[in-house]
């Protein structure tokens, strides 16, 4: 394409100054104290839609927090690129962990990011990757390069499982019907390592409740003598895996896929230093199930997370109290060919089959999805990989990420199209935690990169 | 004693309401938002001493909170009761599940208490019981009756440790100097069941924090492939009792005394009922230590429990993260001749030795003390037992307690003077939870009962 490198520098200060007032919008879904924030950022991302040239752009109603949509259709002949992104940010907490207020992006400069990188949450997941696709849109239509068919579907309900975004898709399957759909909202593995993430995995979010006495009791008349519910359910969590961490659930394994030597081979070609990700993260030793390395196990194996536990008093000083509930989030990723269903089924089932006597449990299931893998003789796939050639110089590495984007299975289910997805963030951008950012090269990079995807995907769609 | 009926009768309305007005202060010694409310209970009980008939009341500077002392000396050649209690509260969380607010007193009669009771946080653990002793004072001067010397020692971090009552204590031995020392921060059996404690637990108090990963992770991208804090706090806890629910740190048991065959065959003979016991707690079976009864379990038996745990989400909804840090809060409830320096000494070298690559691991020990036992063939125990006999018409059974007040074996280290534990609330009373709550016929019963022992304990010396 034509000019993108100027029309880039042109206008970078306010591609930037635009992100950052997105940025400062607090869209939590996850938290209805933020409601009106979420609703707002909605409406900002429809104006955004319709200034970069979509012909129609509207706000689709659900039960929950509302999709927007935007086209801009040329021929119907050519192909058609559907756009996916989130307007959602994961809560800040733990807030004081911030090194600036999360909702008040600044640009520092960092090792990774020597131009620069945008601190805030959302910054790279997901407002800073789906605006790029805004800003690359913008630039095709203001340039009169716009080569096929866009639509844009950018939900407020990614952090908290999509669920209308499914009801959604599966009710409008003519209006969204496509050729390929491209998301941004994964990572690549470095700034002079282009990839492309090829499979990602599935999920099963639960919340458990540990329910002992009737009440909060003493705990020195009543220690020792009844089933206190934060021990009981550290009991019960720590069985969840054995001595080589493999998840003690019933059937958990049953339809894991293993990976061949070959493959496997192939996936430890990436560029990895152990020592490098143990320095990052500050820890003296990795930890994981027996057999597998670092890689293989956050990509190709399932695993059980505790993401949240309480119960008890755990406030200042001390109080000699045994806790009548005590409670536990936990987030299972699944990889390809694992039902998310039926795993969710086999941890309650074996959950409160674990729970001693004395207590009572519930299991809440929160949310969950499918794990994805695109094959890289996918014309999309082959298009994203020389559009990286074009802007990187490089030929990206195929990846497979231990993160999920529970749609993207769905998507395929309902709209019989594949995904790919062309991430511009880092692993160290801190995304789901504190000083999440995004670097401003990495901003540009992929407003820069998108376009010439729609070149090639078009051109080999002849 | 004289004219005691009538004068309770008589005074009755003021002595509740006296008691509800200190009620409404919130006490809370565990929460430094609460500073200036825990001192202004100390300037009431000043002036609640003086109203009394103390003839010197001071309040004395610590470290932490003040202790309130005063004395009416009589004559130097009769014996001196010490008064001990406390007037700083439980923090009321989890404040959702009171049925009317904690500092807002009302009387509601319950089954076990036809003729009343009052809700509020400190009704019955120690502002109520204390308070008998005042108003048990005050009919003694007030009717020329009060047959020995008397010292009252009111301090306000009872809940806290009384790190600050220890060292005033080591600092006054002679102002402090006494025959017997008295305290109402306990219960018996039933309003039918008089009994008086002559045991307590020990208690080491300590809180571990666990870190992983020196920031929050998106359990995606790391999840399997990093120790999860949480997860390996369970699995440290959880290590912490074996399948008979014995407790695993090394030398624990080493000084714990085997009561004999006969001993435990006289404490089955307290009237306990499993069925009720369960029922009382809403739960389908007991839970402890194997080859122990639930008497001996939360009695003669040390204990370990969580006290509080938290880490990770805890808010609305889902997160899907690997926290950094990961904490709980642990007591143990030790019996006589278990020394709880030692002990928390324990815990944490076995605490920190547990720890797997990966994490480290930080014990912090908040406060403990001694566990205590008084003889039965004590003076002073005989002389609670006979004024128990004046007004309840039967012989009080001697208890064992599961519960602590660590000061009492230091009382007797430092004071060379044996404790009478006279307790009118009931364990269904709940201290240390939601709706704690008093009987107005105990706080009347101990302001009957009070003076008694004063009478008995005086000519027991002679």
């Amino acid at each position: 394409m034509n000019h993108i490198q100027s029309y880039i520098s042109e206008h970078k200060d306010r591609f930037l100054n635009e992100l950052i007032e997105l940025l400062k919008i607090p869209s939590i879904s996850a938290d209805s104290a933020y409601k009106n924030d979420v609703l707002k950022t909605a409406d900002v991302i429809k104006i955004s839609l319709e200034k970069a040239g979509c012909n129609t752009v509207e706000i689709c109603k659900t039960d929950g927090y509302p999709i927007v949509y935007g086209e801009k259709i040329i021929d119907k002949s050519l192909p058609t690129v559907l756009v996916y992104g989130h307007y959602d940010v994961q809560p800040p907490d733990p807030i004081d962990l911030w090194d600036s207020p999360p909702f008040e992006p600044v640009i520092k400069n960092t090792e990774k990011h020597p131009e620069g990188a945008i601190f805030a949450r959302g910054a790279c997941d997901d407002k800073g990757q789906m605006y790029m696709h805004v800003k690359a849109m913008e630039f095709m239509t203001a340039t009169n390069q716009l080569p096929c068919n866009v639509k844009f579907m950018i939900e407020g309900e990614e952090e908290i499982g999509s669920a209308n975004l499914a009801t959604f898709v599966k009710n409008n399957q003519e209006k969204l019907k496509n050729d390929v759909i491209l998301i941004s909202d994964t990572g690549m593995i470095a700034n002079d390592v282009p990839s492309i993430t090829t499979g990602l995995r599935g999920l099963s979010y639960v919340e458990v409740e540990v329910t002992g006495p009737n009440r909060d009791l003493h705990s020195g008349l009543y220690g020792g003598a009844v089933a206190n519910p934060i021990n009981v359910l550290t009991k019960m969590i720590a069985s969840l895996h054995d001595e080589n961490n493999h998840i003690t659930i019933p059937r958990f394994y049953d339809n894991v896929e293993e990976l061949s030597k070959e493959e496997r081979a192939e996936m430890a070609k990436a560029p990895f230093s152990l020592e490098n990700y143990k320095k990052a993260l500050d820890i003296d030793a990795v930890y994981g199930e027996a057999s597998y390395t670092t890689n293989e196990r956050n990509s190709i194996r399932p695993t059980l997370d505790v993401n949240g536990i309480w119960g008890g008093y755990t406030g200042e000083g001390a109080k000699t109290v045994i806790a009548s509930k005590a409670y536990a989030k936990i987030s299972m990723r699944l990889v390809p060919h694992q039902n998310w269903h039926e795993i969710t089924q086999l941890f309650e089932n074996h959950f409160e089959s674990i729970a001693p006597k004395g207590v009572t449990v519930k299991v809440k299931p929160h949310h969950g999805g499918q794990g994805y893998v695109t094959p890289i003789d996918n014309i999309g796939y082959k298009a994203a990989s020389k559009a990286y050639q074009d802007t990187f110089g490089k030929t990206p590495i195929p990846q497979r990420s231990g993160g999920s984007i529970p749609i993207v299975s769905l998507f395929e289910q309902e709209l019989k199209s594949k995904t790919i997805l062309m991430g511009f963030g880092l692993d160290s951008d801190a995304i789901h935690s504190p000083n999440e950012h995004f670097g401003v090269w990495n901003y540009l990079k992929g407003i820069e990169t998108i376009p010439l995807f729609y070149k090639y995907f078009t051109e080999l769609n002849n």
